[in-house]
């Protein structure tokens, strides 16, 4: 009985693992569109996304079923509790990837962001991409090291993210409105990636160190 | 032992209960400031979020030492996860409320949103004001009346919301760029506001009819 439990906690691990590395893909993909106004990879991008709802389903279910049959304790139900969380993080860092296709393919065959913010956006992406890469080797090997260099992107986007807002309010933005909003919606869906991206490596750290540091995510 | 459970499993949907009352609340005062540019009821609901948070994290501890100490099965053990969905949800919905009051802070004394636009604000205000209330009756009785309910003001929000776009694009949109971020935002919110409470009742409609109709929300 132990090792079928075992064998099924690896299971959940792996799955979150796929997860990761998915939402990985879909960012780099997301960006990749988004960047150079690829409207048939932005909808690549949009169709996947499937996958990962699929899989965070997946996962859930078979957590459930392992609370049912197993009926874990300590440790182990706080990784499988955590698991829940992770993969519905995970998922919505998916559907923020998807977001950003999704406003490339509405503005194509226009680029989705205004050229006096695409070096802001690049990095950005750059970042997000860090912390997506990260996040597959934090949930993987556990090197809480990867944590710091996640917050570390995150804190710089959040500068980023805050500079976006006071170029679109400053007298000398010169595009339209509507590009402004557009450039607000990238900007926050970036950030809100790397949030997320926090707020898994914490639980990861919290599974490992059994101490919470505490998560300002927000919705 | 089975009657301690069965109080536990109370205390957990008196909690559920009392958050969605919370969240209700929240998003009422929030919308007054937000209406009327007060930034003294914002800065309330801003620091009235904290007790959301602490109560989700209740909810959330309550929920994992039930599943640590009574093992429950089956359709207890359905409600103690979905318990731990719901509260996630619940305080998402609550920080929404906050991004709304923050927003008003922000741009006070000036209103937050172009006048143009005050009468859709306010209908989606009504709406989402709807949804919450409905939220806090479902998941103390059940009803699921109440679920067609939310979902329909769900549907018109999703117009008025895409409406917002529209106007924004516009070429007689006369108001600012930054108005126009800060309109898209504050429409995104009482969104994702209402996307949130329908996720809430779907969980709802599950536990209580064991069919899941699937779940669109998106993050």
């Amino acid at each position: 009985m132990r090792k079928v439990f075992q064998e099924e906690l690896k299971k959940v691990h792996d799955d979150l693992v796929e997860i990761a590395r998915l939402v990985s893909e879909a960012l780099n993909r997301a960006v990749e569109a988004f960047s150079s106004a690829d409207v048939e990879l932005a909808q690549e991008v949009i169709a996947a996304d499937a996958r990962i709802d699929f899989l965070q389903t997946a996962i859930d279910e078979k957590a459930i079923e392992i609370l049912a049959l197993q009926g874990p304790v300590a440790s182990d139900l706080r990784t499988i509790v955590g698991s829940l969380r992770m993969s519905a993080s995970l998922e919505r860092m998916g559907d923020l990837a998807r977001h950003i296709a999704q406003l490339t393919r509405l503005r194509y065959p226009e680029k989705a962001a205004p050229g006096s913010l695409e070096k802001t956006f690049a990095r950005m992406a750059e970042l997000d991409k860090t912390i997506a890469d990260e996040l597959v080797g934090l949930l993987d090997d556990h090197d809480l090291e990867r944590t710091t260099r996640i917050q570390a992107a995150n804190a710089e986007i959040d500068e980023l993210h805050a500079g976006v807002f006071r170029a679109i309010a400053n007298p000398s933005w010169t595009s339209s409105p509507a590009a402004a909003v557009d450039a607000a919606l990238v900007s926050r869906y970036f950030e809100r990636f790397a949030d997320h991206g926090v707020s898994v490596s914490r639980k990861v750290s919290y599974l490992v160190t059994g101490e919470w540091d505490g998560d300002n995510t927000s919705s």
